[in-house]
């Protein structure tokens, strides 16, 4: 586990490690023992205070999700959230750092990414930072099943816009575009934090759904 | 040529036939001969009162110019405008359905495609006639030159949303996108009418360059 700084922060996710599991490695290959069930497994990479993915799990039982986040001290937030919503069996946390996916998933262990308000990372000579350059799209399809998808929102026109490039470039295929989530907002949306504060403001959600190309 | 109703601008069209060639299929694999050059030939389906093309013709005269426009008496306007231009050289009108480009281009002849704020034709069944759906998405395919491009620009996100998805379906490549094309203008940026009119609104304005796959 990688923690940052805040040692109140890593005793607060270690004393709730039946969520924020310590070490992922030891289930790269056999996540299905810890869940229990065949369900595929959808992971949010970036998860914040872990609205959306405590949403999500929620909402569908029978998917199972894995929240990623790889500041502790904003875990906490997510873990508490967890707790609030009765820990949902089908949701787990991990304090991990998403650019290291391989070192805790493997080839096919993950059938979706969620990718939500992303660090935009506007300078040019940071691109490779963003999580959708082309490095992290061959890191997610290094851990997906074949034909995987990545389900990505952000406000952050520049981002987007970037990653529409970027997914199709990469090989990958639109299947759904939204400019203005909201506009025409989908009885299934679950927001995230940021997608709260960034609506209210009337500004655009962008979102996408893509899919890997068969191998 | 097909004319629709309006006796008054045919005759017009007629009059001004070294802008708005008649017998458009007789240079069929050979509109070097029309414009007497090895340039590039960059097309737009549905030029309408021909403000765009006519502005890119002045901005490039090493790249000759086709603007389509279906209808008889919006294609006068596009024709007032050349002359208005001075009858650019580089520039040609032709008065034809876009849906039947086959009969006037061979494969090959055609560098570039511009769609600039096609009807958005926005009821599902309609889907068909959008300008970037897949049947026209293979018919521009089937004049374009290998790895052919086409540019798009419009106000309507549901038609972007669709575009977006439709050229990935079909194999296209996002080379670039913008979803707020006024917000960084770029320089060589030529306005249509319909442009100066919903900007000026403070609509966005959507754009995008997709380019074929090699064969």
């Amino acid at each position: 586990m990688r923690l940052r700084n805040k040692p109140w922060a890593e005793d607060f996710i270690k004393t709730h490690s039946t969520i924020a599991l310590p070490d992922p490695e030891s289930y790269k290959g056999n996540w299905k023992s810890v869940f229990n069930n065949d369900n595929p497994l959808h992971i949010e990479v970036g998860t914040g205070k872990g609205q959306f993915i405590t949403g999500m799990a929620m909402a569908n039982p029978h998917i199972n999700y894995i929240g990623i986040e790889l500041y502790g001290s904003v875990l906490v937030s997510a873990i508490e959230n967890v707790l609030e919503a009765g820990t949902p069996a089908n949701l787990k946390l991990l304090n991990v750092d998403g650019s290291k996916l391989k070192e805790f998933f493997e080839k096919g262990d993950v059938d979706r990414v969620y990718l939500n308000f992303s660090d935009p990372w506007p300078k040019t000579r940071h691109a490779k930072r963003r999580l959708t350059h082309a490095n992290f799209l061959r890191l997610y399809e290094d851990v997906l099943v074949d034909q995987g998808e990545i389900h990505f929102k952000t406000d952050n026109r520049g981002l987007f816009e970037f990653s529409l490039v970027s997914m199709s470039q990469y090989g990958m295929m639109l299947k759904d575009v939204s400019l203005d989530l909201h506009a025409e907002m989908p009885e299934d949306n679950i927001m995230t934090e940021y997608e709260e504060k960034f609506s209210a403001k009337g500004q655009p959600i962008y979102r996408l759904e893509a899919q890997y190309k068969a191998k």
